[in-house]
């Protein structure tokens, strides 16, 4: 007899959206996709083309997909824009889900995320934040937690993209909540992830700047393409970021966990695989061009365990909660950026004018 | 309607055997996993345990592996002593077969292999050399392709494993074919390939040195600790090599490749992951612990591709003669290393005593 | 006949005064130390040992090694405390001066040593900023002037020692005017080199964060044990700085120059040497444990050219105001990072409390 | 009182010789160079310019320059062709030598320099291995010898230059001996360096081959642009080397010790400076051109310790029989990869036809 598999759809078929789609549907083997949608014709048609075949049926509205007859869970990997509003859906139709990350763009509709959440305690409900499922993080994580560098006190973590000359990233600022909020999002969950998650009710202050090096028109979105940040805990640890969409030799995703008796750092000098080229002029590697050639064996590793707490009744290895905190930290940064201000948080977790010394 | 999947046995369930099943199981999805087979209780126990819910059937004798209804393929990954036996016999029932390397320990008793397959060129026979899977190597060679290096000229590499104590590589001896055929064979089939496979049959000539530096018993199988060997092809293009059971950091697995107009090297710096370890003493980062930690993706891609060649009937990447090439040259740098001369091969690929210059 | 020597003294013989020293001694051809001076008598001791056969003379006041017979240039290495005094009154008694950093803890201390070099042109004044004599930091700067990187627009620099556990640092956070004006004050020399020295008087916002995580007692003095801090420029460029005391495995001076076109990395993965070391637990590779270890090539590198420049009356290769605003930028963050407060400066280099945006 | 200094000349001002001279001239403390000779009206009018007016003399003839009145030593820096007998000339009118690797291109020459100088052991003189004096592979020594590996069984060295499209190397192949001779001596060093110097009596057997893979022309002098090497020692050792005219990057001259409990390597990633590139394309770090850019530093340390050997009338550190046994080995490497024949010496280290197994 056939071990039982998931019953997932996948909401949404852009460039993340596609992948999941193929992660569940080749890469889990106790996972099978049922069902996608989209509302876009071309996205599809390229699904009718590559999963219709197999079974997988396509639909163009949501609330089609979660009505799927036998659906068990969704993995929502829409716009930001609708995250929250399809995952509270799924929710309510009684299914697990997986939602990309952010939750929103704001701590306050991700909230709204948690609340639902909380009431179906029988439901999984994760925000996929796919590094805590990449294989050098976790052993990193580990390795912190085995108390091989004493208290991690100082995070410094950057998430820098490719520089795409095409203009896309001024288009995609108006709706991801800008630079802090959709690429150090990451950064900042594993902030909240090495120094302890329930740190994310510590935060004392924040304060970024940011430039606009090569995009101009990012500034009538609010936003930037170069932005360094500082998080400050109010149990005596530091967080320095730098998020950019400027590299030139592509993905550069580094972490560094420096303790009180040592140091790890993370994907210090990016690579794209163990090849080395010498040629007049050096010695050179190449990098991955995107955070899927970086991450790609993290999402698949997510959608597999995702799927096993679903089946198994496991506890989801991300708290929900963190999510929203990430979100919360990451506004915090971009209105830090934008306004000039540097922003407080009260014991409470409040925002305030009062500097906590 | 589902797609057609490749309906696989594997033979022989030992370190590579397991691996290569839960590969044909898990990972590759164009496959499904019918039957294993083992001599040996209790990895038929295992395999019960591992796979049999799923309604995979366990044998103990090959042959009835073989006559498995339905059955397509073979993956015969049992000792290497009946790698030739196993796959002529699974030819002969009009399977496709993956073989491990190497087909045999001698380059005659390979040659039945390809005898049998050349009788049936309706099924694929593929050795596994999973070098050529890795995306690394691909990649590199893809670059020497295009030419980035000018015409290759010399290759070293070397297949280093991690010192093991336990005396196992000492048994394992005797029935290996020895370091050269065992761990260079991989080496070698490089040569092969980056050089072009035609060039098989212009080896002018070997010779090897070796030592037992740990393990002063595995003389008494004719073999080596630590061996170094070259190899000399008639157009000009020369090898060295270097095998070894003595690593004491993990598995060290390099290559190089020298054209006239550039180099590349694969994995020179070996690493486990992307994780470095800041301590007192220095900067470290760890190792992958055996060759299946450094290739793990490529024999999960070996599993997939073969599996895409039998169902679409498409040429295999890896030609069955150059699987005894490799053989032919390993046998006899074991022989140089062994009886301490160099060993000259004629025009016409046959060995002889006078020296070609 | 032989060349012209420089004839200099060395003011302080703590450990960098005796580096200076035997510098000078033994390593720029067309210097000669002539004499040397300490309050401490250990270390007038050490240098009669040392150098005393050999003709230096050894002075256990400031005063009378500046009326040294036939003395032409002075190297401060004293305490930071005097490092301001002693170079005016060196300038006073028409000598070069080599100061070394800081020229003081407070930009209007350091102000009066400019304001005393302005009024004697014909004196080559410099304050030793190493890393400008650094051969990587220089082929970086060269890369950076000849276009390689585009416009450099983010720069990120950490000056980090090595953890010392004797609780010198403590002791030593009384006079040194903090962790930034100590240490990062290198890395905003950098800024201000690879931004263009000009951009000194544009500094718009600065804002920092720090620790105690091992010196709780650092607090008595104001300073921290790790620091993290940004300064934004005027002219749309950013800098985050990292500074620590707490390195467990030697010193990592890392900076990285990010452009519209290209990046540059310094140091990113320090290194004593070219050895690497392999053994059960990885491949290891041991650090400089100390800024000397990493920048003794530049100290020397310093010490010939500011001979050179003060012999053949060519203009030095560090602009002494430079040395101001490095000090003015380094006091601000920790004033910062004191307080808490975000420090802004008007279009004159003013502090002010309004936000420029 | 000024110290004593060593009154030096060098013989020779070609690349070699110029450095040598200015290096005595500028770089040692303790050594005066007095003189210089050369056969070349260019070079001496360079020394004439560049150290003439300091009072440096320079000479036309040898013969004059040994005869300089005072010279204490010599540097013989010439072809290598004069290599033993100006060594020789210098040890009769008795002056200290350092002279040049090799001491001449057969083993019955350079016995003659060991001859003449065992009849003056009042007098220091040195072969100039320069890797002896690399911090790097002294690191490396002081590593094996406090046992860190466990007993060195396996070493790896290339010498790899970089290609000179010029054509210098097949006019410079008609005296220098050839590649074994000429590059891969310093290999062969380090091997009985690391091995233990008294092994150098215990040669087995040594094989080589060779292509002309970029320079065909120098088949007419007996060499080859690319050549590895095997030797085998008789306590259980071996090496495996390889010599280059062809890299693309740079110098290429890397090593691994491999012990029973560890390996160290030397510059594995070869590098200039510790600046990294990040432009499209990858990661890249440029190379030192020559072996001058990797090894300029050890030439100075070596010219700073002869002095001092000389001056204080310690012993030298590297012992000349070794720099004969290693032009031993090397000639017998250059006569296997000409000849084809594996070459075997038997306990008094005479060569034999016989295999010793």
């Amino acid at each position: 007899m056939a071990p039982q598999k998931l019953k997932i759809g996948v909401a949404g078929l852009g460039r993340m959206g596609k992948r999941h789609a193929l992660n569940f549907f080749e890469q889990v083997p106790r996972a099978e996709l049922v069902a996608v949608s989209s509302p876009d014709p071309a996205e599809r048609q390229w699904a009718q083309e590559t999963l219709g075949e197999s079974g997988v049926t396509v639909y163009e509205n949501y609330d089609d997909l979660i009505r799927h007859e036998g659906l068990e869970a969704v993995c929502v990997a829409s716009a930001t824009a609708v995250h929250a509003s399809q995952t509270i859906a799924a929710i309510a139709a009684g299914k697990h889900v997986l939602c990309e990350k952010p939750l929103a763009t704001t701590p306050e509709v991700s909230q709204t995320v948690v609340d639902a959440a909380a009431k179906r305690p029988d439901l999984k409900v994760m925000c996929g934040f796919s590094r805590r499922f990449d294989e050098s993080y976790r052993d990193a994580h580990a390795k912190v937690k085995a108390g091989l560098i004493g208290r991690p006190s100082v995070l410094r973590s950057q998430t820098c993209d490719v520089l795409d000359p095409s203009g896309f990233f001024v288009a995609y600022a108006e709706f991801s909540g800008g630079i802090f909020v959709d690429c150090s999002i990451h950064d900042i969950d594993l902030a909240l992830w090495f120094f302890g998650e329930d740190g994310h009710g510590k935060v004392k202050s924040v304060s970024a700047v940011g430039i606009t090096a090569v995009e101009p028109d990012l500034k009538k979105h609010n936003d930037r393409d170069n932005a360094v940040g500082l998080i400050e805990f109010s149990d005596g640890r530091i967080v320095h970021l730098y998020a950019s969409r400027m590299m030139a030799a592509g993905q550069e995703d580094s972490t560094e966990i420096i303790g009180t008796k040592g140091k790890l750092s993370v994907n210090l000098l990016p690579t794209e695989n163990l090849v080395r080229i010498y040629q007049p002029g050096g010695i050179r590697h190449e990098l991955p061009q995107n955070y899927w050639g970086r991450f790609k064996n993290a999402f698949k590793q997510e959608a597999i365990e995702f799927s096993a707490c679903c089946l198994d009744d496991v506890e989801v290895p991300v708290k929900l909660a963190t999510a929203v905190a990430a979100v919360k930290i990451g506004a915090a940064l971009q209105e830090s950026m934008i306004t000039g201000n540097k922003i407080w948080f009260d014991e409470n977790g409040e925002k305030t004018t009062k500097a906590r010394l």
